[in-house]
């Protein structure tokens, strides 16, 4: 199968990094490609920049070959909704991947991310995905998405201290690491610390595979129809989906 | 005070209603500004479409000289959190704007919408204000958002006749319009069926001017903070934030 | 437009600064007369005194010429529902105003009130009204209503000192002041706290601007029917509402 | 023990009924005193009528010998909150006593109350109780409360049709009856209908007298503090409860 | 009336506790009878422990004389939906039971459990109940069960510790005490900290009473529903329901 | 890897179809084993049969070689909770598989099961595991388990007349099959009514082989902890944890 990962930001070493954690994974016989859009933000930091993001997730998914099932490697789960209605192929949020996994292995579990800014988008995903209640705490480690890209930068050290805490203050049995850019801390944090701590790249790719394997695919009842056909104006008139849809 | 409002799709006649919509409950010394983006779907109806409605939203904000207040006028409230990061002036989606003020007269109301495709964003919304236990249904005329700007179609009939549902079998005590192309509708509708029928258009001006008067602004702490300075890619660059955040 | 602002308590004191904070905010052309009932608490401490406000406030409304729109000055909204039933015009409670004008300039909100015993009718209301989880925690300073009214007491400051716990501890992005005596204090600690800090009074007062000028009154289907025509017994014969509803 | 019996409106032939069911469960040992208040209501049919009534439910109260327990016999709980305020003896609601006991009984139960204008105070209980989970729904049978006293209406009949209707489209597994003039009734309905049926009168005397023997009062922490000392002005003078509580 | 009181685990110094506590509050003509099963563990720590209790549990309910009512003493309501359906009279938790009366004299209480592996399920039970919302929160002791036997043990330290910190950090108005082991606890503990604490078995064998004077039994439609005839395998070959329930 | 699949129900035949199915989407590599116990119920419906299914699950567990993961193949997910404190592998439960991969694909989804007893248990699983926001019902379709393996019954019939209710009614842009006797009918019916339809053995073995891969195990921290060292009593002495846990 053919797995096309995005990530929603413009760096360039993240995508590398994300794309790497998805291979690592992926069954023999799954095609990983690792892609970000030429437009929009560095790193992903809020509700602003989320915006400038999502136009850019659609492109690369109209413009890169038909593929099995999308991921969206940002924690926020950016353009989510939206995705899913340009495909009939199963699309999967990091985020959502590593809440659905977390709540098959601990009873409930708490969330560190990058800074506080980013921390009510978290929940109301989580309250929209119905998972708030297996959540204990969503946590911010004030690291800067770009600052996990700093060798130099104690930004493991901090996150490793707020697992800490959310053992001890929230009775954590889990954590899910909220930044498509901590990927690569989640193993070694899960010996340090006693318990799984889950990256959602690995966890979105795995889910994909899940979704292929079974043959299912997104519901076109409700919410995920196909756009209808319109044609959309000036610096847009290519993400037009007309023809695409009934008008149903 | 000035008041923007933004009706997020390109659709000038749906503008120019929503614009003497908003004048008509305007108090003495508020300017209304109507405007649309020039970029983007020519209505909005489903996840898909909101996508590309959003930059175009932020585009109209920085663009206009600055307001006292903002107002989103599509129902879905597209954008609303990204708008709230990009000034301290209030910014009030008109879903919302109803939701509010319909708590304030009823115990429960139903909403009618247009499309079916747009009741989860719709639910999504009323879940994440908190005000999904005041709501008894979220429902769909199936009415396309042009097919209002029609006077041939039997678009009210058939709005009519959901209220009508929604009164006997919801036990609604009010009803919301889920449209910003309903605005003409609400004062007749409530007339006909005996209880209130709110616009979220009227509704969203009354607040911004309620928000003006006691002075309050949007909190910088949390989830509205301004965007961090960074340099966007691409067609998005002009929306970058150099300097306008405090890198916090 | 007139409205009847009712301080429930029968403190005159009390009543003066509520009438002075809803005539700061009213629009030109709305007279606002702030009426006590002669019966009942000094003040409002929890369920007990509530009792013994609300038919003062029935009263009041009663024997005031009709007014186009009532507020209840008590924070905890007491005797709101009765008094949706006793009139067409609207009735806004500085309770709910405040909650839900601090819905739109903030994620989440916390509210310091009065006496610990004052906490848990609060909070119910903000479950009834939906808005809980917009609602991080309400807070308590121990300073009894009447003490408010003191110009010697430290009021100010425990209430201070309790937003400075409310905004570290609960990630609060707005203060609610739970008690209509505070209402002249709200200005004052949003300027040295940096967030939104409301008072219901005023949000009270521009929101029944907002509910005329859209032209909504109270939905008299469902629970906030007229009475039903009957005679009541002894010293309430004189509240009896015989001839006022429908017997439906 | 002695338990006090509150029918909280001024009906005489009500309160003999409610008495005769209270002392029909009674345990030898327990002695049931029914009494109503001279001032107030006929009957309690939404939020207008209970501010009526709970002055004289604090005040028969007040009037009587200290007993070891109360009942409220009105299906609304009316005045509960301030009942336990004024009192350390447990007081029980009949409303809230039918919930508890119907949901160790059944997985889930629905309410048959009398009419419309009755149901949202009903729901707000079941949401403050925090049973709102276990009631499938709450339904009128559009009886109006007096009604039940004349032996020629067809009130048995409208309420066992709702019974029918709430079996079958509710999946409801008990049936709570929703006025206390329907004490008489529930014996008959179970029969009829093959399920719990509950009358919250009886249940209410069971509790009381369970929470007597286990020797549970309520707390004096929180929300139910004695009322604090202080000088209630005009009619309700004579309620003050000056010296009844520390100024906590 | 008789009521089994049945102990899940095997161990009988616990059993005669549980018994003489039980005793304690029956009313005259109460027959309690007290036993546990011969097979299963010791004690109930945790999922695991729970479902070798289970079948124990129903065996005695088989091979004792049809009682009035079933009491199962265990805090976790271990098997309470199994042996519902396995009998028409009530069958009552001692978990629910302190929760629906410590629901009646206080508005919201805390649970001292033995072990933190035991949060969960008491959690769960809560949700499942509706009852959450009334609990402030789940605490272990870090008592294990057997230790309360022990005479030498720092038990009741901990257990007071612990609930010194609900009163202060949960602002509970009264703790439930998580353990059938506790219930010689109760009473002084409450002398001790001034606010109500519930025991379990007790507030159990009264609701018993209460459901049996009312004439309550368990629902036979939906969940508790008579198991269908069938035969079981092998060593549960003698719990087979053959002929016990109609095939509906 | 190796996922041992257990059928809690001691009929053969089913142990047959959901290893076919099991084994119709394991990956290459991975071995399915399918077993079930020799003692317990031939079917579970309802609570009742659940008891006597789970000590026969975890018997299977201990004495089959240690597999990388285990899946319980009963959709009311019977025993998952002990299941997992037995070991540090994931264990995966049919229901909760399907309920997290439709949450993938759908908006909400509605549940179509055997018999109406069936209901509460998988609602409070769905409340339990948090996702009972994403489903809209939970349907019976009056089949019971064994008809399913009837070859002349018209299961399939009243299964598929149950999705086009939930189709329609329930805005259901999903369905999942409520046992794991229908694991052969979800591709069929997913054809027939054009919405994914998920069967939950598959789900959950495509899900034990993510957590596998991901290198996922089960927290010990927390409910999920290894049992304490015990020595049980009688029939079920061999299932002793003695020694399998650390006294915590």
């Amino acid at each position: 199968m053919r797995i096309l990962v995005i990530n929603p930001n413009t760096t360039a070493s993240m995508t590398d990094k994300i794309g790497k954690a998805a291979a690592s994974v992926a069954s023999m016989g799954t095609e990983i490609t690792a892609v970000n859009p030429a437009d929009g933000p560095p790193s992903i930091e809020g509700y602003f920049d989320e915006v400038f993001a999502v136009p850019g997730i659609i492109a690369e998914m109209s413009k890169a070959p038909a593929a099995d099932a999308y991921v969206i490697a940002c924690f926020d789960d950016t353009g989510l909704d939206a995705a899913r209605c340009a495909t009939e192929a199963p699309v999967i949020g990091i985020g959502e991947a590593a809440f659905h996994l977390a709540s098959l292995v601990a009873g409930r579990f708490s969330v560190v991310t990058t800074l506080a800014r980013s921390v009510p988008a978290i929940e109301h995903n989580l309250a929209k995905y119905g998972l708030a209640s297996r959540c204990a705490k969503v946590r911010s480690s004030e690291v800067a998405v770009l600052d996990l890209e700093q060798p130099g930068s104690n930004a493991r050290h901090k996150i490793s201290d707020e697992i800490t805490r959310a053992i001890r203050e929230d009775h954590a049995e889990a954590i899910v690491l909220g930044c498509a850019g901590m990927a690569d801390l989640a193993h070694n944090l899960s010996q340090e610390h006693g318990v799984p701590v889950l990256d959602g790249v690995v966890c979105a790719v795995t889910l994909a595979e899940s979704l292929f394997k079974v043959g299912l695919k997104t519901s076109k009842v409700g919410g995920y129809a196909a756009p209808r056909g319109k044609r959309f104006a000036g610096i847009f008139a290519s993400a037009s989906p007309v023809g695409a849809g009934s008008p149903s």
